[in-house]
């Protein structure tokens, strides 16, 4: 079998060294005779390895010390009921940003909470698709908060800007596909949010990290396992957590900082992600329909002007060991995932194997 | 070392097979040169294993076909919140029944979205805890459902009856502490669930077995992900679900199969209360305050007679590999809690320790 790589867009890739540790205590964590996912939430040895998972993450992403980072059950998806159930407080208005897909599931949640202000930034540039930046998009002077999505997965479309909008602001982004891939100066946001499956660790876990001020005005219906404020008086642990979950996320943070932590990170995902799309802009074979100021460094669509060919394309990629690069049952084609943990090797693979299979089909 | 044996109430000790399968595939499931917490939910492969597993629980508990399995984020804690939300219509009454610390914070979530109507059915048996019998709970006539836990993980009390009412009641019950421990006869609930971390799979996962009738009523605040119609028509990947907790929870359906299923738990379950309970009675020194009828075969709490030695026991045991003890910061004393994947030869170990201990401080 060739080398594997996993172009997977989550849950997806974890780094060899992370997996390799796992499965070396997975029988037996610390010398203890038990696995880490057998001890109880509550026990000194759990709470030090949360401590520790929470004490990295914001090592890496400089988190401010007025921000709780929650380490909470129910996927972004759950963040898209709990944001409007504890951000909008009295407000009946919150501004969102429709940029692609997820933002628009965002959207789409909270219109059962308010009525959600949706500013459309699609737009295209010389025919590829793109967003408008920061500065042209209308907010609202009385929105309880603006959301947007600055990475989308079935898209490819990424917002690199940070936002820099009046300090009165809560700005709220769903980080969940480009969390940890770069520098991001948490202090600009509200709340950022996160999924864990794809660039931070298994499924089943997501990460809040919210300004405190925030905090306490949930409305009645909160579910409390939703409610930030419960969460953060309690350390996340109001209910038991997902503790395999948030172990491996550790290691995973660990990990990160002995690379060279989040800088280090966008060095190598610019890297990786011009590698890739120089070989698809080099080819009249295939193509990628997002404009270069909005491409996303994590998911790299593309197509084959010969779209017949997808399929060949995939099961010979797989059978090279290049794995999972179906694209998005609504966007056709194909799609690499590129996170953290793929490294530059697999995408030369991926080009290489591109840059044959045009030669034989082209 | 000697062989460990961890009473941790949850998460909870797993089948040692399960561990070591899970060890050797981490890295490379199923020889496609990834971790199972690496692929799609949306492939083939996860959707086979997700649905193998269903398939073994249902083998496990003839669920009836006119039963939906869910496999949730979110924890009981969750399910406290997503019953109301789902079930009520619209109705403002449920009975809630009161046996113990989590019937109570089940109470305490649904007073957000109805008016729960408590019954009380704690009582004493010549000075033991008790509860009630079924037939002395006072239902109310028009509840949308009734709730209750069969078995009460800190108090240490179980409800043996299976519920005979009539057919209009919908009964509800939280078996997160002994589901898969002894058969159960599903037609007679209209939804049972768990936490998976006592004795199903690790933290994280939550199974909810509902009767189809039931499903579409949720009020509108609920949030997808907890809407049990929206996760029955995407088959619990609605978003994606906590793939590798459910591919474990998997395992270890198939390992209770091997075992001979849940009539063979049963039995090893009563040798393993019998063994412990005895050991128990039999003794001046220790004590179990729960009238026999009301036992829990799965958590035993008890008491020394003189409670400042219960450190040195918890040393003693913890440093002869008989783990996590110490009973829960409410109850104090003791508690062994006894799953599935503890063996008798665990239960043997502690009541061998426990005389051992008497002997030297009785």
């Amino acid at each position: 079998m060739n080398q594997v790589y996993n172009f997977s867009s989550g849950p997806a890739m974890l780094p060899i060294e992370v997996l390799r540790r796992a499965e070396q205590e997975l029988c037996n964590w610390n010398g203890i005779g038990t696995s880490i996912m057998e001890i109880s939430h509550r026990g000194k040895e759990f709470i030090a390895v949360a401590k520790e998972a929470e004490n990295d993450l914001r090592d890496l992403l400089s988190v401010p010390e007025n921000y709780k980072v929650l380490f909470c059950h129910g996927g972004a998806r759950g963040q898209f009921a709990a944001i409007p159930m504890n951000l909008l407080g009295d407000n009946v208005k919150a501004d969102y940003i429709d940029g692609g897909y997820w933002a628009a599931c965002a959207v789409k949640e909270a219109q059962k909470y308010c009525a959600p202000n949706v500013i459309n930034i699609k737009t295209e540039i010389n025919g590829l698709k793109s967003v408008k930046p920061m500065r042209e998009w209308s907010l609202s002077d009385d929105a309880a908060y603006v959301h947007y999505c600055p990475n989308e997965t079935i898209d490819g479309i990424a917002i690199h800007e940070q936002p820099d909008f009046d300090d009165n602001k809560v700005i709220i982004a769903d980080y969940s596909s480009s969390i940890l891939s770069g520098p991001l100066d948490v202090s600009r946001y509200g709340m950022i949010y996160a999924g864990a499956q794809k660039n931070i660790g298994p499924a089943g876990l997501t990460l809040v990290i919210v300004r405190e001020d925030l905090l306490g005005k949930a409305r009645k219906e909160t579910p409390s396992i939703f409610d930030y404020a419960v969460l953060a008086e309690n350390d996340s642990m109001f209910n038991t957590p997902p503790t395999f979950a948030w172990y491996l996320s550790g290691l995973v943070f660990k990990w990160l900082k002995e690379q060279g932590g989040v800088q280090e990170m966008a060095k190598r995902n610019q890297a990786k992600a011009e590698l890739l799309y120089s070989a698809i802009d080099n080819s009249d074979f295939y193509r990628n329909q997002v404009a270069p100021e909005n491409r996303s460094l994590m998911n790299v669509p593309f197509q084959m002007a010969d779209a017949s060919l997808d399929s060949q394309f995939l099961a010979e990629a797989d059978a090279q060991g290049l794995q999972a690069l179906k694209g998005h049952r609504i966007a056709g084609g194909m799609r690499a995932s590129i996170y953290n943990a793929m490294p530059i090797e697999g995408v030369q693979a991926l080009v290489d194997f591109m840059a044959d299979f045009e030669r034989r089909n082209g």
